[in-house]
C-alpha cells in the first residue's frame, strides 16, 4: 500500500510508470487518484491535435481563491534507448547505494513526487485543506515530445474555466551538482533562422560564367557574428548567436556551386522579443556586402525571453531551499528553454528541482536524499507562502 | 571509297566509329591504315593500369630527324548521353545545311581528321616525303576518360624509343565564336584543397560547453579570398580561387556541429607552382584568426601552369591563321585543362582547332567550311614551318 506522503516510495511509484510521450502510461492515473483522495478537485483534460498523438494532463486544486500557489511538471519520460545499456531497469524505481534508478528519476518524476508528497504533508499538518488560498497542480504528459497537447492547452484549459494563478514553481531539475546550487528565474528565448544565397553554377575554368555564391555566405555570417548581440543583463548571459550547419553538398571540385545555405540559432535574453531580433539581424546581412541575393527565413517561435523579477516570492523560495540544504541558491536564466515560458503569460513563475546530471542518460538516477530534502524544501515553501501571501 | 585527304569524309568516317573512351571503336584503326597506306611509321601501343580500362593509342611519324612537327589529338569521345534528345545520330556524321553533326565532331575527331587531311596534301605537294625533318601524329583514345592510359604514357614510350619532337599543335576546338578566334599559347595550373576544422558538439543552450567550428571556418574562408593571388601575367589572367564547397551536414538547429569541411580549386598562372601556391594559402590559413584547430590537404596536381612563350612557332601559326581566314587570332591561356600540360614538357605545344561552342552537348556539331578552313590552315602550317625550322 502506497504511502504518497513518502516522497521516495511515490518516486518509485511513477518511475515504474512507462509513460514515454505520449504513453500516459498510469503515471497521472496514479497522482489523480492520490490528489483526488487527499481532497482536490481533479481533471485529466486529454487534447489533440491533427498529426500529433492525443495527450492526457492532469489539472487538480483544492482550496478557494487567492493566493493560489501552482506546483507544475510533467510526468512524460523521454525514451530509454538500447535496455542493455542501463544496470538498472529502465522502469524499475530500484534504489542501490542511496540513488533511485530509472527514466524520469530527475526529469522529473523525482520533482513531482516530491511536491505532491510536500503538499499532502502540508495539508496534513493544516487539517487536512489548506488555512487559506488554494494549491493547484499542472501536470503535463506532452513535455518531452511534440509539446503540443501539453502545458499550453492545459493553461488554456484552466483560463477557460476561470482559474486563476498566483505563483508557480517548475519542479524541471534545476541544480548542475547539488541540491541547492541554483533556481531558475527566467529562461532566455530561441529564435532559428535560415539563410539562402542563389548564385549560378559553372566551371571554375570559366568563372566570369558563373557566379559563387560562398564568398557571399561567408560574407553574411561573419556579419551575423561580427559584434556581440548585447553586454547581457543583471540576470541574464549575452545573447548568443551559433551557426548551426552551412551546405553546398557540391561534390565536383572543377564546379562552382550554385546556392549555399545556412542555419543558425539564437538565445537571446531580454532585451530583446523574436521581432526585435529578426530586425537586427536582417540589418546585419542587409549591411554584410552580399548585395540581394540572399534570402533570410525565420522559424516561428513560442520561446521568448522572460525573467521573473527577484522580489519576495523567489526570496520566499530562496530562503526555503537555504533553509533545508544551508546553500544560497544562484539565480539564474541559463539553459535551454522549458514549459516556464507558456507560464509566465499567467502568474510568475520559477524553477527548482532536482539535480539534473543524468537526465535523458542511461542509468538516469537521483540521490533518495534529494528526493527528501526537495520534498523539505517545498513544505518550506508552502508554509512561508501561505504565511506571506 | 574513302579519299583521307578530304577531311569532310575523313570526319564522317572517324564521327561514325563509337569510340566512346575507352573503345577504339575503329577510328585509330582507320588512322593506322590511313597514315601507313601514306607511308607512315605506325604504331598502337596498349597501355593498361591497375583499376582502369586497356586503352588503344596511335603514334605515327614520317620522315627523318629534324625538325619534327607533331599534330597531336584524341579521337575518343564522351558518351552521348539519351539519344533520343539527339536529332541527327550521335555517331551518324550525317551533313545537314552545311553543319556536320554527331558526337566529336568538334571534340576532336573534325581536328584530327583536318590535321591528318592537310598532312596528306602536304605531302602529297612534296612528293610522297617531307623535303626535310618530319611529321608526326599522337592521337589518344584516353583523353576524356581517367586519362591514365594515354597521352602522358604514349609521350614516355616516344622519349623511350628515342622520338624527338621540335613543335607540337594539339588540335583541341580552341575558337569561342568563329574560325581564326583563338590560338591556346598555355593553359593555367589547377589545385584543389580541403579544409577541416574540428571543434566540440553540444547544445546551443550551452555554448560553454561545445566549441562551434562554423566561426572559424568562415574566417579561414574569408581570408583565402581577403587579397588577390596575383594581377595576371601578359598572357593569363590573374589566379583565380574558387571555394567549391562547404559542409557541416548537421540537420538539428538546437546542436552545435562538432566539425566543418570545405573544398577549394585555384587555377593558377605562371607565376606559381602547386607548391608555391600551397605555401601561400597555408600562409593565408595560419594568419587567418583560426588558431591551429584546422588541417589543410592538397590533391596531387599534374595541372601545372605552362606558358609557350610568342615567338616564330607561334607567329608561324598566326600568320597561318589569318591567311586562311582573315582574323588575328587572339593569343590566349584561358579555360580548363588539356593534355598540352604534358606534351609542354617534350616540346613546345600551342593549341589551335574548331569552334567549340557544341562540344560534349547533344547534337554536337561543326561547320563544314571550318573542317575546311582548319585543313588549309595546317597546311599552311606545314608550308611556313618547313620553310622557317
Amino acid at each position: 500500500m502506497l504511502d504518497a506522503a513518502d516522497p521516495v516510495q511515490l518516486t518509485q511509484a511513477l518511475v515504474r510508470c512507462p509513460s514515454v510521450t505520449p504513453a500516459e502510461g498510469g503515471a497521472l492515473a496514479l497522482l489523480a487518484e492520490t490528489l483526488a483522495k487527499a481532497g482536490f478537485d481533479v481533471h485529466r483534460p486529454v487534447f489533440s491535435a491533427p498529426g500529433t498523438p492525443d495527450v492526457v494532463n492532469l489539472y487538480a486544486r483544492i482550496g478557494e481563491g487567492a493566493p493560489c500557489l501552482v506546483f507544475a511538471g510533467h510526468t512524460d519520460v523521454v525514451p530509454e534507448g538500447d535496455p542493455s545499456r542501463w544496470t538498472h531497469g529502465a522502469f524499475s524505481g530500484d534504489i542501490v547505494d542511496g540513488r533511485l534508478f530509472g527514466r524520469g528519476a530527475c526529469d522529473m518524476k523525482g520533482g513531482v513526487a516530491a511536491s505532491v508528497s510536500a503538499v499532502l504533508r502540508h495539508l496534513a499538518a493544516c487539517g487536512g485543506r489548506p488555512a487559506r488560498g488554494s494549491i493547484a497542480f499542472l501536470i503535463t504528459g506532452d513535455e518531452e515530445g511534440p509539446a503540443v497537447n501539453g502545458t499550453v492547452k492545459l493553461l488554456a484549459w484552466a483560463r477557460e474555466r476561470g482559474e486563476r494563478f498566483d505563483h508557480c514553481i517548475l519542479g524541471e531539475p534545476t541544480n548542475p551538482d547539488a541540491l541547492g546550487d541554483m533556481i531558475k528565474i527566467g529562461r532566455r528565448g530561441s529564435l532559428t533562422g535560415h539563410i539562402a544565397v542563389e548564385g549560378k553554377q559553372g566551371h571554375v575554368g570559366y568563372p566570369h560564367l558563373a557566379d559563387n555564391p560562398i564568398p557571399r555566405m561567408v560574407k553574411l555570417l561573419a556579419a551575423l557574428t561580427a559584434t556581440p548581440l548585447d553586454e547581457g543583463t543583471p540576470f541574464f548571459a549575452p545573447s548568443n548567436l551559433e551557426v548551426t550547419t552551412v551546405d553546398v553538398g557540391n561534390p565536383t571540385s572543377n564546379i562552382i556551386p550554385g546556392a549555399a545555405r545556412a542555419t543558425f540559432n539564437i538565445r537571446f535574453n531580454d532585451l530583446w522579443t523574436p521581432q526585435t531580433l529578426e530586425a537586427e539581424i536582417r540589418s546585419r546581412l542587409a549591411n554584410a556586402g552580399a548585395g540581394d541575393t540572399w534570402t533570410a527565413r525565420f522559424e516561428p517561435t513560442n520561446a521568448v525571453a522572460f525573467l521573473t523579477e527577484p522580489g519576495p516570492f523567489v526570496e520566499l523560495v530562496s530562503e526555503a531551499v537555504a533553509a533545508a540544504t544551508g546553500r544560497t541558491p544562484q539565480l539564474s536564466t541559463t539553459g535551454g528553454t522549458s514549459d516556464a515560458r507558456f507560464i509566465k503569460d499567467h502568474c510568475p513563475v520559477l524553477e527548482f528541482g532536482l539535480v539534473g546530471q543524468t537526465m535523458h542518460q542511461v542509468d538516469e538516477n537521483v540521490a533518495v536524499a534529494d528526493i527528501v530534502g526537495l520534498t523539505a524544501i517545498y513544505e518550506g515553501v508552502l508554509a512561508r507562502y501561505f504565511a506571506a501571501f
